[in-house]
């Protein structure tokens, strides 16, 4: 432990912006001090609610953020907002860059926006999410918004991330029927038509009711609402907000009229979520030991070239390498 | 070894149809016959070109794909599918079920499509995709289309995957200049907007020329082309056809007025893929043998609690578990 990540993690419980920002850069770039942050700030997390947000581009997410923030915040309630914008597994470098965004809300030290890249590597989107959403919890934040693009295997990460999904979609976006048929009407707790004044609007929640109700709701289990929003001028925002919260009471079990079959949904969550982010963090573990610690330099640029080549096949080279590693080092019979 | 799976493997070299579905199913659902399958044909593996496809939902894919098909076998070329489709994360099923575009082919044996669900855990989709590709590259296609939905994280996926990736944008998806922004850019090596007939069409044509024309491509760079097509008529899928072949000889040093600059894209991608590939199986070998040979029964459940509770922070879980599994259960100084 070194003496200065104790006073970040001061600095982030008594919510400096400056530390927050600091505290994010270390677990954004996997830097040793970032686990050790996350150490000594994790008993006093876990009270933030997560709020995943997620739609195709072009669906106007960002304005329904900045319009949900101003919401939020009218309420009294402070917001860290992680945006997690898609970029090349090349550079790595971010892209949307919401200057304009965090001009709007830079002179409120209730609110914290940061924009994060896509990491280009196994896991690096849903870690780096994950422990910068942990950083903003303990801050103080009373909602911390993850904002994404996409409608792949991103929503798998903001599930497995946030306490509530939104999915926000828009009308004239070709085939709705396609856009519903891609796996999200499974993960979506509230769907949100935004740009609501445009034509073909209420066709779009026609077609999501159609699905939703082909659907089995058990008794007392939530039902997805599907709100229309026009972020633009901020319509439909403060029902995006109350629909928020009470996803939230019925998901903790404060719901006045909710069945047992409900309760402790958010609960039930938040341990799923940890149990993959440990099992995520381990796998990291371990690659770091093998490639520290048993492999030779340029041994696996070797046997790469030996697959590349087709002379080793990848199912005997990882059984080889996972074999060699549970081997500890100094083995006392092998010194 | 089995008895069986050497059949299965010669069966697939044959490229029996029967043979080849059965093989993808034990890759999908990762069992061992199916990494002993995979050993057994690596050695035949690395002739077909993967070609791989993404673009937003609605923007017309399956249709496009369905063309190219039509215009590969018409050039006499074998053709392999796979279609990951995106689904929950909580259920695992196969959702679009391409039962149309398989009957449209089902009576040519040089074409086998198969759909795949994307598997809700880390790196399932890339790992299953990889596997049911070699599967069809040992069974002699001679160009295997790996189709995904989605602007996010799985073109990272795609691009690790295939020697080619096809960017399919449609006019009138809201804002253009979002879905550009959304690292798509650099991940493309051919642009196709698709519904070329609607309204919109050169101004997305223009949008994307003007966002290429701010990148440096060096001398004898493969500067990726904007195509037109309109999939449902089939008018400008030739093209497509061509523009692949003109990126593969390229990516392959085979043109004729190439600089050394771009030699050996392809080899240097596929070496990029085999080390993912490799990281990623010893990733999960190791977490198997933690599971079944460290781990006592319920033990990781008791752990996942406790951080849950927050009296456990997963930094320091992942490390006790890491330290205990690199120690050799027969250790003969612990026996």
């Amino acid at each position: 432990m070194t003496t200065t990540s104790p006073t970040l993690a001061e600095r982030v419980l008594a919510g400096d912006p400056r530390a927050i920002a600091r505290a994010i850069t270390l677990v954004e770039n996997e830097d040793p001090a970032g686990a050790e942050l996350v150490r000594a700030i994790f008993a006093r997390t876990g009270r933030a609610f997560l709020v995943g947000m997620t739609g195709p581009p072009g669906a106007g997410k960002s304005t329904l953020v900045d319009r949900l923030i101003a919401e939020l915040r009218r309420q009294g309630r402070t917001v860290g907002v992680v945006a997690v914008d898609p970029t090349s597994p090349f550079t790595g470098g971010a892209v949307l860059g919401d200057r304009l965004r965090m001009q709007t809300h830079a002179a409120d030290v209730g609110v914290f926006i940061r924009s994060m890249a896509t990491r280009g590597h196994l896991g690096g989107l849903a870690r780096a999410t994950s422990d910068a959403a942990l950083v903003l919890d303990a801050a103080g934040k009373d909602v911390v918004v993850i904002e994404t693009v996409g409608v792949g295997q991103d929503e798998v990460d903001i599930v497995r991330t946030a306490d509530i999904s939104i999915v926000t979609l828009v009308p004239g976006m070709g085939d709705e029927v396609q856009a519903l048929k891609a796996g999200i009407m499974e993960i979506a707790d509230i769907f949100v038509v935004n740009k609501a004044d445009r034509e073909g609007a209420d066709r779009l929640v026609s077609a999501i009711e159609a699905n939703l109700s082909l659907q089995h709701y058990g008794d007392g289990e939530w039902r997805p609402p599907i709100l229309k929003t026009t972020a633009t001028s901020g319509s439909g925002v403060s029902e995006l907000a109350a629909a928020i919260d009470a996803f939230r009471d019925h998901a903790s079990g404060r719901a006045p009229a909710h069945a047992s079959g409900a309760r402790d949904t958010m609960a039930a969550r938040r341990r799923i979520r940890g149990e993959y982010r440990l099992r995520e963090l381990v796998a990291r573990l371990f690659m770091y030991h093998l490639e520290r610690r048993v492999l030779a330099a340029g041994e696996l640029e070797v046997m790469v070239d030996r697959i590349a080549a087709r002379e080793l096949d990848p199912y005997t080279a990882a059984t080889d390498l996972v074999n060699r590693s549970i081997q500890l080092p100094d083995d006392p019979m092998t010194r």
